[in-house]
């Protein structure tokens, strides 16, 4: 649909995918210290547990508990109106802290000049509530919270959430590994309290803007599971607004934790303003991407007054983490002058161009106390960009990356003192060998901050199929520390991602992220593939599909072969054949003695 | 096509794959101790190594050579009738060392008959070779050889092969990383002596039995590059003959190095004649699957006797490695009697079975010396079986499957005492955090044998996806130090793979292996992806796509937004357009001064 079409609306609802995830239904579990608070699950009945006859159907009452990142849109009894945005759930949890102010107007001179024209009408989002911030003098961050002692609704509902009924897990099939976690502390049961403690720590953070009170509180940290992030955004080249929305929606359905909107193309701040109020999950940016088109690409305008606009256009929209580049100083831009491929984070270069045009420190660096004020007055965390991160193996961990790194530490720090929430980010591409090494010196320098990073790609002859060369390093990473994964799709290096490559992303990513929790011993983790193993071995083939990462791929991957509906209670799939089951024969086995 | 139709050929050659592979021309290079060698290598000439002018097309005679698995096939110079099969390559090498001999007949029983069933002639390959044996007292095994301190042309062949003409590697884009090798000891230049000498250590093997000449040589062992398998054959459920040869070939051109033929349908003995006669790669089967269609499927009517008769029907065919499960031994049932998952090996349940009907040992464990007899006059490789490895996480790691594989460990010193070449099969469904225990353990109880995967998938929640589960276990076990990683397809627990899962399934575990020779530090490894990094940020498009370990696919994600020619020289692509295209920047920005 072309944008200058104003008969249809920008986003029509029919396109918005709906419905639930197949096997799965909504469930809500209420909060005890905050009684309103409704934490949405999915549930997953099983079949049985126990071995059926071939043929048989009868079910059980016995369920299983799965995170659930995928938002109202998978609950049949909420109605949902794309052009009014989800229901803002947060609002009178924001409101009853008594901190905030309901502005009159939008902050950014660019946010009004967007309101007020015209010829924008037919691509602008209509709901749009007056922007909230903090009082005077008030701090609202999570982090402020929690080191007044404070347990926010947002970290009782985040305590319900990750356990995920752990304790209806049953004992027998909940057994598992002890794990590995590298000196990450994962309690039995997360409580209200240690959610509380972690985020006034520092060691995990809350992306929750007060002006995104539509989303679903969730948290990232080490000691939390682990997290993955979806990229989306139009680039100058191709995509609408429709095709963001839906991608946007469609990364949570798989199970994208956080999105980032990087578009670069026209009308951005309309597009973000649509996700935005579409978005159960946090939505990111990289602010220096508008601050560019604004000054129609020349780096050389970019100011510390357009991009402090830039900032505050999108807190009052509600983003909850900013990518922000202040760690690109001026006097490492030489270390990665003998570089192979030199500087590839966009933000980055743009940043080190503006130093050498000017001759001056990076102004992200300069203005980082102005910045923080800004991010804790809407309760924005900074998710610091490694701008110097490696564009290839022969780059990885080299002296221009870990000199940013320890400035990012440095960054952390001070945004802390500001009660600002922090994670880093991190590379990239690196060889397997060398990833632990970012995991440890990120832990280090950068006091347990949540680490956050892009693969790494282990290696770089793969394009078409950077998503599984992602997830190997990301699945690593994991394992050792990393807090979230950012997605990479088979598009990469290539162009931009279509839904269905975002979809292949999405699962990838988790793939490697519960890989790395089963790894860490993550409470209750295996328990999962407790259950699709023992499915598998008692040929419940429904569960087994309605177990997957994608019940949609696993049923009609058996369908290709054996689409009957007597397969899917047979006790063999096309891959073997009845004769070759080793299940089959198994458990015929263990009904003979053995002596 | 039926099988019943004998008006058309079972194979139809237009059916079979060929052609170069986009952007590659394959070459050859000569032997010098053996002058007749000619090994097959994979040419890409690039457009250039320096930064171009956009749409600039002049290309340099730069070129980099690749590891070539694809066959004949690939080279159009050749004329290829599968009607025929191959060029037996080796034919005069295996005749020169004068130690065989060539037989009147099949020796199998099984083999004679299915030969003269007029009923059959429809589906028979049609231009079967006399089988050759060693003759008595005879050893022909390159185990043997290299144990008597010759090299034979084989040995030469593969030092050739695995040096991919190293020398040629430009100085300044061959710099890598060191690598973490977990005690493997590659050295700078593969010399024909070291192949010798890692094959009569027993530390690597090279499959090829006399009886398949046809075959490219190749070698498997922790001090060469890591190789991959993937397996092909039909069910009873679905499949023809036709089918199973495109796959062998269609796996070979994206790089599977061996093959396996798991066939258990309907004419077996037939389907894998085709399948050698065609194939450039090693064959490798579980001849326990054959052996119980001929007693249908009646595991208590298996008898070594029917057992024997099929090694040898298949020794007289050419399988180059025979997977034989004889470490599950009677006492280590018992072991498997509390997984989750009991024995999901198929071989492992029939032998398992078989044991508890007669309450006897393991008729291949019993006849553990025969049949290292029957190897060494075929120079058969053993691929011991592990018929206990866990198939599910819970599982892993466990009593019953390190008890198997000690045994492995036992196994593989009797059958050098015979020079018959050993690989140990490894599993399976692991956590990440216990991989590298296997790997150890692998090493130390079996002597450095090289150690071969399936996977490991370090999660079971993904069926339909689960060639990326592997490949993230795969990536890790093999940086620890297997020296073969057997592919996982997106069909694993759904169904039998079709085309293009097998090239998912490839493509991911190339993936895998090359990502570990990088960690490995092997020698010229990280040169592949230096050029691809160099070719994007140079934006030699074409560049990219030839080095890809797909082309065809990154060519083709690249055309779907920017399908114009004159984008094949533009600095930038669809994924953040010209204006955010951080290669372009950092390249503008390199022009800068930095004072």
């Amino acid at each position: 649909m072309s944008l200058t079409d104003t008969t249809k609306p920008v986003v029509r609802d029919e396109v918005i995918t709906r419905g639930p995830i197949q096997g799965s239904r909504k469930i809500y579990v209420a909060g005890k210290l905050h009684k309103d608070i409704r934490v949405p699950m999915r549930e997953i009945k099983l079949q049985s547990v126990k071995p059926q006859e071939a043929g048989e159907t009868d079910t059980t009452d016995f369920a299983v508990t799965l995170y659930d990142t995928t938002g109202p849109y998978t609950d049949p009894e909420v109605t949902i109106d794309v052009q009014r945005g989800l229901e803002p759930v947060r609002l009178k949890w924001i409101m009853a802290r008594g901190e905030v102010e309901e502005l009159p107007n939008l902050t950014s001179e660019f946010g009004r000049q967007r309101l007020t024209d015209r010829s924008l009408d037919h691509v602008r989002f209509k709901n749009i509530r007056k922007p909230l911030r903090a009082k005077a003098g008030k701090c609202v961050t999570q982090m402020y919270h929690a080191r007044q002692g404070i347990i926010t609704p947002e970290m009782e509902y985040i305590a319900i959430r990750e356990n995920q009924r752990r304790d209806t897990i049953d004992k027998e099939l909940g057994r598992q590994h002890a794990g590995q976690a590298w000196g990450a502390d994962i309690p039995g049961v997360i409580t209200p309290e240690f959610v509380r403690d972690e985020v006034a720590r520092g060691r995990a953070i809350i992306p929750c803007n007060i002006n995104h009170p539509e989303l679903e509180p969730m948290i990232i940290g080490r000691n939390f599971l682990i997290k993955i992030n979806a990229n989306i955004g139009n680039s100058a080249i191709s995509s609408s607004i429709e095709e963001e929305v839906e991608k946007m929606v469609w990364a949570t359905r798989w199970g994208s934790d956080t999105v980032m909107d990087l578009s670069t193309g026209p009308n951005i701040h309309e597009t973000r303003e649509w996700i935005i109020r579409n978005s159960p999950v946090p939505i990111g940016t990289v602010p220096i991407y508008q601050a560019l088109e604004k000054v129609e690409g020349k780096i050389e305008e970019l100011s510390w007054e357009v991009y402090r606009d830039t900032l505050i256009e999108q807190a009052d929209q509600g983003v909850d983490y900013f990518t922000i580049h202040a760690g690109v100083l001026r006097e490492y831009i030489p270390l990665t002058a003998k570089r192979l491929t030199g500087i590839i984070s966009r933000g980055g270069s743009i940043h080190a161009k503006w130093c050498l045009i000017h001759q001056k420190e990076n102004f992200a660096y300069q203005h980082w106390d102005e910045i923080c004020e800004i991010m804790a007055a809407y309760d924005i965390c900074f998710s610091i960009g490694d701008g110097l991160r490696p564009g290839s193996q022969a780059d990885a961990n080299d002296e221009a990356q870990f000199a940013e790194l320890k400035t990012q530490g440095e960054l952390t720090r001070r945004a802390w003192a500001h009660n600002v929430q922090v994670m880093n980010e991190g590379p990239g591409h690196v060889p397997l060998h060398m990833i632990q090494e970012n995991m440890t010196k990120q832990l280090e320098w950068c006091d347990e901050a949540p680490f956050y990073t892009l693969g790494p790609l282990p290696t770089d002859i793969a394009p078409g199929y950077d998503h599984i060369t992602s997830a190997i390093g990301a699945a690593m990473i994991g394992w050792y520390g990393c807090a979230m994964l950012c997605y990479v799709t088979p598009k990469e290096h290539l162009g931009l991602p279509d839904k269905n490559d975002v979809r292949q992303g999405v699962v990838a990513h988790k793939i490697a992220a519960h890989s790395a929790d089963v790894a860490k011993g993550h409470p209750g983790a295996q328990y999962w593939d407790n259950l699709m193993s023992k499915a598998r071995f008692d040929f419940r083939w429904e569960d087994q599909f309605n177990l997957s990462l994608d019940p949609d791929r696993a049923r009609e991957f058996h369908d290709e072969t054996l689409p009957q509906t007597e397969a899917k209670g047979a006790h063999f799939c096309s891959m073997c054949g009845p004769q070759f089951c080793s299940m089959m024969i198994t458990r015929k086995l263990r009904e003979m003695p053995t002596q």
